[in-house]
Formats: structure tokens, sequence, C-alpha cells
């Protein structure tokens, strides 16, 4: 009986930070065994990044539990060799350095691909593995603004905005995963492997669901529009007692929030009597909301007469408010993470459920290089000797304090 | 040899809008065959959304390209009947109705199961399946603003901004197609199918690489910041002469930035030679970049000087410059989609890359009820005399003017 759904499936793992990461912390999630290759001296740089305790840095415990760690220079011929030797007992092999870097250090996908043609490799990048950006640095944030995500953020006549979170990278990191999968199958059914070249760019540009077209189709760039949105009304932000309150309806709704407001005549009303026509009128639809709910005494009212009306609405939450709100917990998407060194602490659970298998299954993360000794011991057969050896010779590497 | 990837498997789809179809779309353009079901007299309601050309809804060709329009009322017992029958004949079942709308029409998990043990099916919902929120109705952007992501955009004092593109949906149709890819590969590997459980809110939540530990730890609960980030300095957006401009440096880069500026000396002085201590000092950061860029005559200039630096660094687009952008073309990041209804016009490439497969395959959108003769004749062996007298008797619908 299969404990996970990615029992037995092994994955070399050369990412950093944060999307590539996200893409093997998923299948460690799924029961893959995920190694992660790190370089001395300190390994994935985020194990610098906030919020630290005892030497731990929570950043990297979030991306990396279920990890094991090995830590070796690659630098070395026989730093190099080992891995060649790791690629041959191993399902999947991930990076996400700039284009170029991985076939430096001898592990691009050619070379991958004649040690073990059955590898399925997944590159991530910024914009990709070709093309005139290819060889730019890139974060996040760069490919945001590349791909007209950043531009669709803030008010119209403001500047743009950026979103406090890594909605890009972690994203990114699904696509790749999402690749990974499908690769997967397909050598599952017989073939063989293949490489997946999976980018920021790309993934932010996926989002664009109606900007592109409208763009291309009238000849007018859409641009950011504040808190209202500029095809739906209403579809936005309203300020409320404590918070801001965010109220949609769609056509089937738009009758509902009228009677909700206690004024069902506005739902005929020709101005406002479909979507196209209260974009038109879309001051005087969101004054008209905005004075209905600052007539309501409090925002938990608002919510429950609209909730009752069956009216799409949210409070707008605060990271405080999201932790500790009661469905997060019951359902997981938060959970409590219980590591050696960091205690308990909250991270968001994984977004993936399957009902064959666990939800949120307990996994600790390793100190930079704590899995040197089992990996090459369990893959290749290294005895103790030759790790103690590699390790004085400082090809291994190891630092408990991490 | 197979033509793609998932070239063999068939989906039966009952998603509509964007999360939904999304999932499937990914699917389709890696090879699989999708069968749409649209419900009469409208079908999929996204066929009615801008930009809207002969009939024809961009929205819904961009979401639906590579699919099979089956047209069918579910209300019927001989709609439902041929729709069970569907279900024993596929890989995949995939919907997006609000929690407990699938088992009404007939077509819970329950049900799918027990007609076909081995069929793996989706829910995509806003609150997932369970918990106090899940009866609740809900869009992408609804769901934005209880997973804390909307109240960590904007100005630190201002109202929260929307970012005017379905990033939330997008993305979930990307973790549902992922969770898919995974199941089908445990059933190619001898295990059953089984039932996957994603929504809007898991996967918006998953997005918090940082905020929901940084609270848990410290018990700051992280708030928007603007548009320069709040732990990493610089991490913004500069006002350039003719637009804004992303600039970032981690550790490794800072030293570059300040040459690049022409004040080399910055990088060494203790009020900004850590991260940290930019961060104590960010306003004074930010007003030295600012000042720099503000010296250099034009936006290209201040763009290639960075590039040269390898700092990294990005122009604000607008849709109408991504779009136009040569490495977008070259890439495939932006494609042309040729409609016969609607012509000639671009929509975001396929963000997943298989070396052993094409990118950006040519695919078709269907009318409502296109392929009801078609899907029927070949999945459950119906003649044309068949399929005429359920069109008759208003149990199949077709509208070629979609």
């Amino acid at each position: 009986m299969q404990k996970n759904l990615l029992q037995g499936f092994k994955v070399l793992d050369f990412t950093h930070v944060l999307a590539g990461p996200t893409a093997t912390r998923l299948m460690a999630e799924m029961g893959a065994e995920v190694i992660k290759v790190e370089f001395p001296p300190v390994g994935d740089i985020s194990r610098l990044l906030p919020v630290q305790k005892n030497g731990r840095s929570a950043y990297y415990v979030q991306q990396n539990r279920g990890k094991r760690s090995l830590c070796v220079n690659l630098k070395t011929p026989e730093g190099k060799a080992l891995i060649h030797d790791l690629i041959k007992e191993v399902d999947v092999v991930v990076e996400n350095f700039s284009p170029g870097v991985a076939a430096r250090l001898g592990i691009g996908w050619d070379a991958v691909h004649a040690l073990n043609p059955r590898v399925v490799m997944c590159s991530i990048s910024a914009f990709g593995q070709t093309g005139p950006l290819s060889a730019l640095p890139g974060f996040d944030y760069i490919a945001q603004a590349y791909a007209g995500v950043t531009g669709m953020i803030g008010e119209a006549e403001g500047a743009p905005m950026l979103p406090m979170l890594g909605l890009g990278d972690v994203n990114t990191g699904v696509h790749a995963a999402c690749a990974i999968g499908f690769a997967l199958l397909h050598r599952e059914r017989g073939g063989q492997g293949q490489y997946l070249d999976i980018s920021l760019l790309d993934a932010y540009a996926h989002c664009h669901e109606m900007n592109v077209a409208m763009y291309s189709l009238t000849g007018n760039s859409p641009t950011r529009a504040g808190n209202h949105h500029y095809a739906v009304c209403p579809l936005g932000l309203f300020k409320g007692k404590q918070r801001y309150l965010c109220i949609i309806t769609l056509e089937n709704q738009w009758p509902a929030l009228c009677e909700a407001m206690g004024q069902a005549a506005l739902a005929k009303d020709p101005r406002y009597n479909s979507n196209a026509n209260r974009c038109a009128h879309a001051d005087e639809v969101i004054a008209l909301i905005q004075a209905w709910v600052d007539s309501i005494p409090s925002d938990d009212e608002v919510l429950s007469i609209l909730e009752n009306a069956h009216v799409p609405c949210a409070p707008v939450l605060s990271i405080r408010e999201l932790v500790e709100h009661p469905h997060m917990q019951l359902r997981g998407t938060m959970r409590a993470v219980d590591d050696e060194k960091l205690g308990n602490f909250t991270t968001p659970g994984m977004p993936l459920r399957f009902s064959e298998f666990p939800h949120n299954v307990s996994l600790q993360a390793s100190h930079l290089g704590a899995d040197n000794a089992s990996v090459l011991g369990e893959l290749l057969g290294y005895d103790a000797a030759r790790i103690a050896a590699l390790q004085a010779a400082g090809i291994l590497f190891s630092n408990p304090d991490t």
C-alpha cells in the first residue's frame, strides 16, 4: 500500500529561494524523495532570509520541508562526478539558475540527458531559456513588470503597486510541478525523459485572461483601474467601518444586491439593468453601494445581509486575520509546522488535496548537508570512510547550526 | 508515435468562466480530448463576455480552444443518462460549480466514482468543498480578499488595490491541472481514480512565501507597503521619464548598482552595507536611486546602464507593449490565434513547454453544441436518427451563431 502519491520517485533538486523550491516542495509533500543539492558554505541563500530564530530561517523551512540536504562542492571533479552518479539514479532534475549556469556547472540538459535518458529535467527561469531577454538577471517582480502585470495594479492616474507576496514565484513553481507531473505520466506510459522550460514571464503572462485579447481586437490597451474593475460593475472594494469590503455581482446577482440594499427598483433602472450599462454609469453604481455600506452600523452586518442574499462579498483580511480564521484552520489552508529550532509556527497549507492520500503531512527541514551520508550511502553505496574523506577534503560540507 | 503528450486521454469538462476552463484548456493544449459539457440555451456564460465580434466572445475562445462542445439539458432524465454513459468512457471529470451543485445535478463524486472507479475527478471552488465558508458564493477577488492577498496590495495608508487580471483563477486552474496530472500518474502506476478538492483560497494562500510565518513567529502582521518591498531594499518601482522602472538588488548586486550609479562608495557605507541596514534607511536608499534615475536622460539609458552592470531591472510594460515585445513574439509568450469568427488575434501562449512535443499548437474553439453528434457518435455509438430525436426533444441543443 502506497503511503503517498509520489512514493518511489526521486528528485535531484538544484533550486534555490522560491520558484524552484516550490515545485520540489509540492513533490516532497506528495511523497517524492527530494534530494536538495546545496553549495558550501551557505547553501540556498534563502537560509539567510528572515524570519530567523536560533540560526534557522523560517523562509527556508517553509519552502524546504521534506527535502534531504546534500551539500557538495560542484566545482571539484569529485563533487561533479558524485552528482553525475546521482543523476543516473533519479527520475527528475530541477534547477532555477540563470540560463547557461547549469550547463557551466556540468548539469545542463545535454549532460543530464546523456547520463540518464529517462530523466525529466525542468529548468525554471525569469524569462525562459531562449530569446533576447533570457540572459538578463530576473526575479519575480522583474518578470511581473515585463509581463504587463505590475502595470495593471494601482490607481489609474497613480503609480503601479507591488503585491507584497510571491504570487509569481509560487505560481511558477506550480506551473513547473504541473509540467513535471505530465512529463512523468508520459514516461510512465512508455515515453522517454524530456526537458521542460518554465518561466516566470510565461506564467505571469498566462494570467491575462482578457487584457491581451482586448488590446489585440480593439487596439485599446487596458490600464490599471484602482480598486474597481474596468469591465465588471459592481466589482470592487468599498470602505466599511473597520475595513475594506469586496462586493461583486454578475448579471444574475445584481437584483439580489438591489433588494438587499432596500432599493429593488434599481435592478430595472435602465441606467443599471445590464453590466454594460452599469459600467457606463460606474461612478453612480459605486456611490450608491458605498452610501448603503455607510448606512449600516457594522461591517459584520453588511456581510451578513449580503451573504443572506447570496451576493458574493468578502472582508479584506489582514495576515493576522487570515492565519486565525476558523475556516483556514479547519481546512488546513493554514497549518502548524513544528520545527526543531523554530518551534511551532504557521505556514500556508498544501494547496493540492487528494482523496486517497493524507493532506498536510508532517515533514521536517534539514540543516545544510544533514543528509550527505544517508543520501550517498543509500543511493551510491558510499561507506562511512569515503564520506568522511570527502568531508575532510571539503568536497562535502555540512553545518548543523542552520 | 504520439502527436502530443495527453493523446488518448478523455476529459469530461463541466467547467465555466475561468479557473476550471484553464485547467482543461491546459490539458487540451497537451493533446487530451476535452469534451466541454454546456447547458442550453447559453452554455458557458463566458460566451457573453467581451470582447465580442460576429457573435463570438474572445474570452470564451481564449479559454476553450481545442475543446469539443456538447450542449445537453442535464435536468432531463435522458440528458442525465447520456452524461452518465459518457462518464463511463472518460479518464477525468472536472467541474467548478459552487459546492453541492454537482451532486444535485447527479455528477457529484459519489455518483461519478460509482459509475467509473478509474475516473480522476477534480472540483474547483472558491473556498473548497468543506468548512464554514464553503457554501458562500465566490469569485477570484472574493477568495483573494479572504486569503490576505488584496490587503497586501496598495499604499500603506491608502486603500487596497485590485490587480486587473485573473491571477487567482488562472493559477487555480494550473493548481488543478497539476493535481490531475499527478493523480493520472498514480493511476498509470496501478492506482485507482480519486477526488481532488482545489480552491482559489488555497491557491492564493499558498503564495504567502513569508507573510504567514512572519506574523506567526513575530506577532507582527505584515501590511501592504506601496511599491517598495517591506523586507528587501532596494526592491521597488522608480519613476522614469516615460514610465515606471523596477529595480532590485540583493546583497550580491548592491555594489554593482552603486558603481553603475557612479557612487561606488555607497556600497561600503555602514548605513547601506546590508539588506537589514538598507531597510532601516529605506527612504534614503530609495531617494538616492530616484535621484540617479532623474539624472539620466532616458529610461532606455537607465535600463541599459543597469543591464550592463547585471543589476536586475525592468520597464513596467503596458499591455500594448507586452503584446508587441520581440521577446514575447519570438518565444511564443504571446501567440496569434486564428478564429473563424474573430479572425486573427493575440492570446497568452501555453506556459508549459515540453521538449518532446510542439509548443502553441493550433486549436479551434467550438460553437455551442457543435460536437453533439460527433461526441455521441464516437463515444456512445449514437446514430444520426437518435441524435436528431434528442435535438428535437430539446435534450441536445446547438447554436452555430456563438
